[in-house]
C-alpha cells in the first residue's frame, strides 16, 4: 500500500476504493501508517468531499475489529437515539428510562461535553457514585435485568473511530459531514441495534448551523444504517435556543427528573415523546398514537421516573436523587439576573449560554480539566415572551465570583431584548427516513 | 499557540500571519508541534493557497536557526544556479567549473534524484572516491581554494526545510509552488550568494507541466530572493526532451567531460552557456557578449575542464576521469536499440526515459535503495530528425536483461516516430527578472 499515492488522488479529488479504505484504517489502527498522512488525507478529504461509498468504508474502518453488541435471547427489540449535541440537551436521560419503561431495550452509549454542548456522560457523573464505564459484561447483564443501561463508549466499541476522532480533533478536520456521520454510525450501529432515531439539531446552537448541511448530514447516517440492516429515522429540531430551561450538569439532571415527573418543561417533554414515538414504532408499535399513548402511561404512572431510579442504583449511583434532587452537588453562588429593559425576548443564543457553562467550569477547555457539576443557567425566559425592566429571567449558579460574570456577561450577549416579534425555529422541523423527508 | 485554530484558519482559506508561520515551523522544528499537525495544515495550504506573504514567512521558517554562510574576505563574487530538475539535466557538472574557471565563486550545493529526475549528487559520486559530504569548515577551505565545491545540503543549511520536505514527501504536499519556492530558496539564500541563476524547467519532462506554473514558480522565486537581498533571475527551458544525449549517471558524467572539452552536445553546451552569462553578468561582467567571450575562451583554453580536474581531486575523486572517462563504472550489458520503422522522429519523450533510468537500477523507487550509476541511455535521435527504418537511434546501458527489457520498452514508447512536423519548446524560451519577462 503506497500511502502517498492514495493521499495524492484524494488530493486531486479522487476516491479511494472501499478496500483501500479498510485496508488503511486497518494498518491505521495496527500503527504501521503513521498519524502524519493520516491527516494529510483526511483534510484533502475534508476540502475535496468523499463519496457516499467512502463514507460507508470509512464506516467500516472506524469499527475495524471492535466488538459489535449481540442482542440474541434478550428477548426484546433494542433501538437507541443519538443527538448530535446542543445545549440545555438532556432528552437522553429522559427518554432511555421512558422508552424502556415501555419495555424495549435501550444500550445508550454516550459521549462528553464537547466544545459549547454539553455531554450525556458529564450530566450523569453529577450523580452521586454513578459510574459510566461498565463493561460488556456487566453492560450484558444490566440489559437482561432492567432492559437500559446509560453508559460511555468501552474500549472495544469502534477502536479505530476512537483513535482517529483523536487525530480530527487537533488537525481541524472534525467538521466534515462523511467524517461525522462515519463517526457516529460507526458506534451506533456497534450497539448491534434494531432502529435508530437521531436528533439531527438546527440553528446557531448546533455543531452545523447550515440547515442545508443538517439534512445532508441526517441524510447521510440514515443511508450509512439502512445499508447495514438498522432502520434509521431523523428528526430535525430546533437548537436556535436552549432545549429547557436548565444548562449545567447537575441541574439538567434535576430538570430530567421533574420532566419525568411529568412536571416539564413542555419543550423538553415535547421533543422526548417525539423521538419517543419513533423509537417505538421502531420496535414495532402499531402507530404512533398507540406509541404516544404508551408512553404517556409510562409517564404518568411513574414507571419511567422508577426505571431510571433503577438504572442509577444498577449503576452504583444514589438513587434517593431521584425522590430528593437536593442530593445532588449545589453551587456555591446563585443569584438571578433580571431584564435591564422591558420588551420582548427575541432570541436566547444558545452558544453564548453553552460557551458561558464550559468557562464557569461546568466543561472542558483542556482534556484533562476536571467538570464542576453545579454550576449553570436555569433560564425561564423564552423568545417571543413579554418582559418587564427588573424581572427576572435566569437563574445564575457559579462557584465563585468570576464564574457569575461570565455568566451575567453571557446572558447579556444571549438574551436580546427589544421591539418587534422573536424568530424561532419550530420545535420539531421535519422528519426524514429512508422514504424521504417530510417537514412537520 | 493553538495549532487547530491556525488550521482551521488556513482550511477556510484564511492566511496565517509571519509571525504565526515563524513560531509554528520553530515550535516543528524544536518537536513540540507534531508531525500530524503540520501534514494537515501544508495539505490545507496546499489546496487553498499560500499568500505571496505567506510564502516569505515559510522561506524564514525555513532556514530557521540554520547557517548561513558568509563569504567576507573571498574577494570573488559568489554566484550559483539551481536547475527544477529533468531528465538528462547535466548542467550544473559542466557549468560549475565553467563560471569558477572565470573567476567566479560557486559554492553549488545540489540534490538527489528525485522521481523520474536524476540528481547531481549521484552522478558526481558515479566519479571513484568523489565525496559530496564536506563540512562548512572544509567548504569555506575549498571556496578559498580553487573557488568551488560541489556539494550536498549539510545539516546546518535550511533545518526546517530538511525536516518538512521529509514530511511533505511521504504527505503528498510537495507539488505546491509557494512550499517548492520557499524550499529551494531556503537552501539557497543559506549559502550567502551575490546572485541566483534558476533553471525553470518547461515540458512533460518537468515537475510541472504547465508553462503558466513553471512561470509562476520563477516570478515566487525571484521574489523572495530579490526581497531577501539576492538579485535573481530564472530562464525557462526546455524538458520536453532530454538534455543533451546521456541519460543516467556515470554517462553524464562523461558527457559534462566532453562538453567541458567542447564536444558538445549542442544543447547542452547552449543552455550552460547561457546560464553562465547570466552568472557572469550577476557576478559584474560588462555585458553578455562580454560574459559570453570569458566562457567560450575559458572552455578553448582547457581552463573549465583544468577547474572540474581540481574540483575532482579536492573532494578526493580519482581526477584522472577527466582525461579518461574509462575509468567511470561500466555497464555490464550494452545494447543498440534502431528504428522500428521510417519516419520522422516527433518526440522524444523525457518522462518515460527518466522512469526507465530508475527502474534499471540508476535511481531510488525506495530511500534507501543502492543508485547504480552505470545504467542508463545515449540518445542520439532528436526531435525532427528523419530515420531509416533499422537505423540506431539510442544506446542502452544495462545491468541485467531484465533491465535491457525495460529500456526497449520505455525507448518504443519514448521515440514516437512517425509523418508530420515535431513539435518541440525553444530550447531557452524566457529569461525572468525583476524587471519583468522577456520571450526569447
Amino acid at each position: 500500500m503506497f500511502v502517498p499515492g492514495l493521499i495524492e488522488r484524494k488530493r486531486d479529488g479522487g476516491a479511494l476504493t472501499p478496500d483501500e479504505w479498510r485496508g488503511l484504517l486497518s494498518e491505521y489502527a495496527a500503527g504501521r501508517v503513521p498519524d502524519y498522512q493520516l491527516a494529510a488525507l483526511l483534510m484533502a478529504g475534508f476540502l475535496k468531499g468523499f463519496t457516499r461509498e467512502e463514507a460507508a468504508a470509512l464506516l467500516d474502518g472506524m469499527m475495524g475489529e471492535g466488538a459489535r453488541l449481540d442482542w440474541a435471547g434478550l428477548g426484546r427489540p433494542v433501538v437507541d437515539k443519538h443527538s448530535t449535541g446542543g445545549v440545555g440537551d438532556k432528552v437522553s436521560l429522559v427518554l432511555a428510562p421512558l422508552v424502556a419503561a415501555c419495555g424495549v431495550a435501550v444500550p445508550m452509549m454516550s459521549g462528553r461535553g464537547l466544545g459549547h454542548t454539553g455531554g450525556t456522560l458529564d450530566k450523569l457523573e453529577s450523580i452521586p457514585g454513578f459510574r459510566t464505564g461498565l463493561s460488556l459484561v456487566e453492560t450484558r447483564a444490566q440489559m437482561e435485568r432492567i432492559g437500559c443501561v446509560l453508559i460511555g463508549q468501552t474500549p472495544e466499541i469502534a477502536p479505530v473511530d476512537k483513535k482517529l476522532y483523536a487525530l480530527r480533533d487537533v488537525t481541524a478536520t472534525v467538521e466534515s459531514i462523511p467524517l461525522i456521520a462515519a463517526s457516529i454510525m460507526s458506534k451506533k450501529l456497534s450497539e448491534g441495534l434494531h432502529g435508530l432515531v437521531l436528533d439531527v439539531k438546527l440553528g446557531s446552537g448546533a455543531f452545523i448551523t447550515d440547515p442545508a448541511r443538517s439534512r445532508e448530514l441526517a441524510e447521510v447516517m440514515i443511508a450509512l444504517g439502512e445499508d447495514r440492516g438498522c432502520p434509521t429515522v431523523a428528526l430535525l429540531t430546533a437548537m436556535d435556543r436552549p432545549l429547557g430551561r436548565a444548562c449545567g450538569n447537575a441541574l439538567e439532571v434535576e430538570e430530567s427528573i421533574a420532566a419525568l415527573r411529568g412536571e416539564g418543561p413542555e419543550d423538553l417533554l415535547e421533543v422526548t415523546m417525539v423521538e419517543g414515538v419513533e423509537m417505538l414504532l421502531l420496535s414495532g408499535a402499531k402507530d404512533a398514537r398507540a406509541a404516544r399513548r404508551d408512553l404517556e402511561t409510562a409517564l404518568s404512572s411513574g414507571r419511567a421516573l422508577d426505571k431510571l431510579r433503577e438504572i442509577i442504583e444498577a449503576q452504583d449511583g444514589n438513587p434517593a436523587v431521584v425522590d430528593d434532587p437536593a442530593i445532588l452537588p449545589q453551587a456555591a453562588l446563585v443569584e438571578v439576573f433580571a431584564a435591564p429593559r422591558a420588551g420582548t425576548v427575541l432570541q436566547v443564543e444558545p452558544r453564548a449560554i453553552g460557551r458561558a457553562v464550559v468557562q464557569m467550569g461546568g466543561g472542558r477547555q483542556r482534556v484533562d480539566d476536571v467538570v464542576d457539576p453545579t454550576v449553570g443557567f436555569v433560564i425561564s425566559a423564552r423568545p417571543g415572551q413579554r418582559v418587564e425592566r427588573g424581572e427576572p429571567l435566569a437563574s445564575i449558579y457559579a462557584r465563585d465570583e468570576a464564574g457569575l460574570r461570565i455568566a451575567e456577561d453571557a446572558l447579556g450577549r444571549a438574551l436580546r431584548i427589544g421591539e418587534g416579534a422573536a424568530e424561532a425555529l419550530p420545535l420539531v422541523a421535519a422528519r426524514i427516513s429512508a422514504k424521504g423527508y417530510e417537514a412537520l
